[in-house]
């Protein structure tokens, strides 16, 4: 008889997302009436830009005509989406041949376990996006999980705390070969500076690791000077893969759009090509992204399309600002939230689980518990900032008028 | 230093369709003003049925207006579209519930993968679909590629040859945990009887196995009492996936959507729940098919969409006979054609790449040498039916006027 997989078993530490869903049921079902405000899960709510949608119709239409029907595309995507990526997502820091588009950031991130295998060790941003960890606990390259630690063993966890600036201290101790990195960072908001990504690709460099660079949230970066992509630090190129995606860029949560950069230059420790291995696990297990949603991202990276995204971008900025003034005014720590849709916030006095309790409770708002990010997300709450603004303003109402 | 994944250099074994790719160049390059017929990769050329169409352009249309606007779904999929799979193509055999849409067949072979961990054996029909192959050395359960047995060491090849009418000899020796099966049949194009479903099934249930039963052809088969699903045999809930797709049932190879049913009653060796745990996969390393996708698939699996399906179908199954006839006429062998797509076809005294030559150099066809599915392929090829009828009607002229 079929055995489970005992790697699956582990996961059962991971419950931050079910046991939310049944606090908020269990509050709906005490308060049947009450107005619940979600600034909690990620997201989006703006429709998407009509360069899209016309991308999309165009795409949809040309599917049911004999003479512009096409069947299977590239596994990698299509040419013109790749070239877009490059040059106007990447100012042509990278080559259109080494984008691969996919069907989001976390499907690829599982699809990056299956590329290394088990025989490798990693390292994250504490707290962090949990498919990181999740996906790093199916592909069997972690122990069990422990209560001590609030973590897996064997997974390097490296604090980012105010104390840190958000930016984890990079020991010797702390190399693994792969390391994990998302700036501008969900869930603390935070964005790493040119000098601070300057040392992190030293430290992989001295190390010989590889570094995963999750840039979902770049386009929300107002600051110039701040990098949008590790390929903007000389000799990322030999040492990162960066993940981006749609989903944030102009609201394709639901259609599923994404792109993995793998340079070149990478190499195993053989002197072989990962580029090259990365060919033969999408062509394996993967078939591309739909040609439609395909279409719609390529639609959106032109000049009319990128002036509807800023739009997009400069409203759910606007979000984030009036609730972290409304935060800070009702006397909590507020971080991130300028070049990122996510604050990170501390209410004097609370754990993560209570704060999340009493706004849930007397505010009737939605958020997310920073310990599920991970332990040195304990004390914090997120929120998000990709609502609707009447739903915003709504929550600054409650949350100013706090005790 | 980061190590290669040696499970991927095993795959070096599995050369086939770049060879195949390597070849066709080679061969326009000398042969530049050759009018080439493809009956080689399973791509479809019909558009997708007007219903479907419309599915996605309202879709995409309620994507760009802030009243309609939807973001992340499901991982497991629409509620209507899973209804509809579980009804309208499964005559409610499987709930709602046990249906998970995906990205196609492709991808959920890798995921299945994740599923079942490292700690399984797998057999499978031999020739069959590489991606069960190529997915499991990915996966980490085979052996290195044997020049010796043409296949990977540790997978139990299960020979599908014209003397046991392409259905497997299952003897005690044979058994393993997971057990691939497909009909209709890619590449041989064979068709289970409900007889020879029924053995398989009490096969499995003897040795504990579970069936990954992939359907994809399905809607080829013509002939009422063949089985469409394993689900029509007693006792199959116990011991079977099924994976379908929309691919082949509507054209939508590059739109990608498919399923999956993980139905309630299959457990592993503890008792626990497969399902449970393929939640878990899923909503770990996926995201959900493409909303506009999923519409177009929900707006097919209505009346109207299905009476377009089975012109579709028609027109393909008229190719296959078509092929089939100009094949026996020129005193080849045929197998195939009748429920499915594909033909399997001998051309006497050639091996598989000798005929794939001669059929490229002197009727400048090209086809999919039978070898590159597995050992047992050898001395075939595959021919696909999946083209347009004018190239199709011309390749019968070319192979009745063989010498």
């Amino acid at each position: 008889m079929v055995h489970r997989n005992p790697d699956i078993a582990k996961l059962a530490g991971s419950y931050l997302f079910p046991e939310i869903h049944r606090r908020k049921l269990a509050f709906l079902q005490a308060n049947p009436t009450a107005k619940l405000i979600s600034l909690g899960i990620g997201d989006t709510s703006l429709p998407i830009p009509p360069a899209s949608i016309q991308g999309f119709v165009e795409a949809s239409q040309q599917l049911g005509d004999a003479a512009t029907y096409t069947g299977y595309g590239a596994e990698k995507g299509h040419a013109i989406l790749r070239e877009r990526i490059a040059h106007k997502l990447f100012n042509g820091l990278v080559n259109a041949d080494e984008v691969y588009v996919s069907d989001g950031a976390k499907c690829d991130l599982g699809r990056l376990q299956i590329l290394f295998g088990r025989g490798v060790t990693i390292a994250l941003q504490d707290p962090a996006y949990p498919v990181y960890v999740d996906s790093a606990v199916l592909g069997g390259i972690t122990g069990g999980y422990s209560r001590t630690i609030a973590g897996y063993e064997g997974i390097r966890y490296l604090p980012c705390t105010p104390n840190n600036g958000f930016f984890p201290t990079l020991t010797d101790s702390s190399k693994a070969d792969l390391l994990y990195f998302c700036s501008p960072n969900n869930p603390t908001g935070a964005v790493a500076t040119r000098e601070q990504l300057k040392s992190l690709v030293a430290y992989a460099k001295k190390h010989r690791s590889i570094i995963v660079f999750d840039s979902a949230y770049a386009p929300y970066i107002q600051d110039k000077t701040l990098p949008r992509s590790i390929y903007e630090i000389e000799g990322a190129r030999e040492v990162a893969i960066e993940i981006g995606s749609f989903s944030k860029l102009a609201g394709f949560t639901g259609v599923r759009l994404g792109w993995t950069v793998i340079p070149q230059e990478l190499t195993f420790d053989d002197g072989s090509s990962v580029k090259t291995d990365w060919d033969r696990v999408t062509t394996t297990i993967f078939n591309g992204a739909s040609n439609i949603a395909q279409a719609g991202g390529a639609a959106l990276l032109t000049d009319e399309g990128l002036a509807q995204v800023a739009e997009m971008i400069n409203y759910y900025n606007s979000n984030a600002r009036i609730l972290k003034e409304a935060v800070l005014k009702a006397g909590w720590e507020a971080f991130g939230g300028d070049h990122a849709p996510y604050l990170w916030v501390r209410i004097p006095q609370m754990t993560s689980w209570q704060a999340f309790e009493w706004l849930l409770n007397d505010k009737h708002l939605l958020t997310t518990p920073g310990v599920g990010f991970g332990p040195s997300g304990e004390g914090f709450i997120r929120m998000s900032a990709l609502g609707k603004r009447s739903d915003v303003l709504e929550a600054e109402f409650r949350i100013q008028n706090s005790e």
